[in-house]
């Protein structure tokens, strides 16, 4: 995320100033790229700064936090499960920048079509990290805690277990000497088809047709797959239901 | 899937000749589009043709290819769950012609990207199948009955069950007055990655972290959806079970 953040920054014409990481040699790569100094102790910290960026693991936000407080500059945390309190319970001057999105090491984003979700202590703040964030992506979001942790729920929904899936399809195949590849373009299509619809209204496969017949082979065939089995059961039902409630869902 | 293939077939150079539906309007909108004849009798069918096409829901695929036996020609159907028996039980020139693709009527697709999963009754059906495949399709695959099933039931966890946890997170959002828009390119980023990368070397969230603290949050807040608060624990709990087990998912 920090990796990903500052690259975005240092695009956009801002200058990182210093980055601070308990391991050198992090910090040291991240400040490499992004042209700025490397500290790993928070004592040679420069306050020459407009905007200290905490993007830590979640439960040490508030630690370090504290340790910023003296400086008395605006701090940010780029978390989408933690309360804006962490920071502003010892920094009036607080604030979120939470980039919605799945960064990988391995591969580079295009932050301009990064969602990204902004909170502040009050409205001064918050008006000055969404002009902030306009540099770097074109979608700024408004975001107050609650919504935030929300939309950090919804992620899982919406990205790690969608992941997880295609995953399982993918084992289901090997298992049948099958590549991976003859998988990849139905689900692209399939992340491709909610860009511009609800996923209610383009739900397709067995169950949204209610096909009993098709849903108790493919159980009959998961037959030694037990959690793969509770999955399809599960998911079925659940598609079944809403689509005799909902009516987008037709 | 009938409208989408018509038109890949013609757009190849194909033709089409006639266009058979039980429902004249159905059968006579896709006719229009590919120059066919339409017709709602199979008495008034021209065996003139190469290759006839059953495109229709799984369980009368037996019913059209008994009727379509006196003409001795070649016949194939299009569906993944489908045994080519079905077909092979009445005329031994039988074949499949799968097209793994998730086909709305909304949505045009390019078919040149459509994986085309390819069976014949013999080698030499299996060949000519296979190079008609090539005309509309880069990527043909030759699969078995069995394997076909496999892919079919794949598809669900790839692309249905995915389609649903989409609905699910958009509908989280919804109840906390935030739009859809957010998680769209999240959505498709997801997707995006695993067209180079193998799903469990990808895996993101907390259940991958073991973060257990999140996750502890993350299913209080579902207190009042039971049914995301299922899926949820089951899907993390398989997503930290493969990642203790399955050394590329790490």
């Amino acid at each position: 995320m920090a990796t990903h953040l500052a690259a975005a920054f240092k695009n956009a014409g801002h200058r990182i100033v210093q980055v601070y990481s308990r391991d050198m040699q992090h910090a040291a790569l991240l400040a490499y790229h992004v042209g700025a100094e490397t500290i790993d102790n928070l004592d040679q910290l420069n306050n020459e700064t407009d905007l200290f960026v905490i993007s830590v693991k979640d439960d040490v936000i508030g630690t370090i936090a504290e340790k910023l407080t003296q400086y008395q500059k605006l701090i940010v945390h780029t978390s989408g499960a933690t309360h804006m309190e962490a920071i502003q319970a010892f920094n009036p001057n607080a604030g979120v920048f939470y980039p919605l999105q799945t960064l990988s090491k391995t591969k580079e984003v295009d932050f301009r079509n990064v969602p990204l979700c902004i909170e502040g202590s009050d409205e001064n703040i918050t008006n000055q990290l969404t002009a902030l964030a306009q540099t770097i992506s074109n979608k700024v979001y408004r975001v107050n805690s609650t919504q935030r942790k929300v939309l950090h729920l919804a992620a899982v929904f919406a990205c790690n277990f969608p992941n997880y899936l295609y995953g399982a399809a993918q084992q289901l195949l090997a298992k049948n000497e099958m590549d991976f590849e003859m998988l990849r373009p139905l689900i692209l299509e399939t992340a491709q088809k909610v860009q511009d619809h609800m996923p209610g209204a383009v739900q397709t496969g067995p169950a949204v047709r209610n096909d009993q017949q098709t849903m108790a082979m493919h159980l009959e065939m998961l037959g030694d797959e037990s959690a793969l089995k509770v999955i399809y059961e599960l998911l079925s039902q659940e598609i079944i239901k809403n689509n005799n409630t909902d009516p987008i869902a037709k």
